[in-house]
């Protein structure tokens, strides 16, 4: 059971672009120097943050991503789903109805109890994920992160034409 | 993010030795027949129960597998992590300490904080599964299971020479 490698990097991404300043964007390249990880692959993933409503794509010569909403309603659980998916990791094939002990359609009515803990885990996995908000991983940065990133990440609105 | 297909037959086949009666044992032969599964892949994947002090193996002609503790001491986290391993899904590659943004090395004394989250909810998603036993399993079964399920697959101690 492995997330992708690339889960580390947009939940980075994310917390970075949720301290740049309101209207602010950082492109893939500059995501991908900041964090010295491979742009081509960078990019492709944070389109999957696009598509999940995390973030939103600017075009243009300065443009970029930025959040899409505010940093109390982007959670882990989020981002974290738009790289792997929503699927549970626990796949049940229904094996209680195969084979020489295979039960009766009429005991299979209810969902195997198996099943049913094997997703009451899942459940318990996404709803401590979905605790956590940006909003609380800026709250616990040290006071001189916020600047320092945006003076070594983004385009900034000075920048712009 | 997924675990093995082999997780639902260990399951399965754990909750069905826990209905046998004492010293009752079942290869891995029936235990294939009785869920028509594949009997090499499952009898490897049995042994890693038996590595895991889930189940015991016995050798003869009326050898098997049985539980080896009581089901009240044998939880779904211990089956599911003798099965796919106990490391946490997620990878952190400290990537908060390289490229243009590292972050110096006395910043980076304690865990990174996104690491911390998604550690919280691998333990959230273990403390579900550890918290329910054979036992409790056993105790939602309907009272004609576990007769059928020594009918239909055990090794019985009458069988025994």
């Amino acid at each position: 059971m492995k997330l992708p490698v690339s889960t580390e990097w947009l939940l980075h991404c994310a917390a970075s672009l949720a301290q740049l300043e309101a209207g602010a964007t950082a492109s893939a390249a500059q995501l991908a120097q900041y964090f010295d990880l491979p742009a081509p692959y960078l990019a492709k993933q944070l389109q999957a943050l696009v598509r999940a409503g995390v973030l939103t794509a600017t075009t243009g010569p300065r443009g970029g991503f930025r959040l899409a909403r505010p940093t109390a309603e982007i959670t882990l659980l989020q981002i974290v789903e738009a790289v792997d998916g929503v699927s549970s990791p626990y796949e049940c094939r229904e094996i209680r109805r195969q084979g020489r002990g295979a039960l009766p359609p009429e005991e299979c009515r209810t969902p195997c109890l198996l099943a049913q803990k094997m997703a009451e885990a899942h459940e318990a996995w996404r709803s401590s994920l979905a605790a956590t908000s940006l909003a609380d991983i800026l709250a616990a940065l040290p006071g001189w992160a916020p600047s320092r990133t945006r003076r070594l990440l983004a385009n900034t609105a000075q920048d712009r034409p």
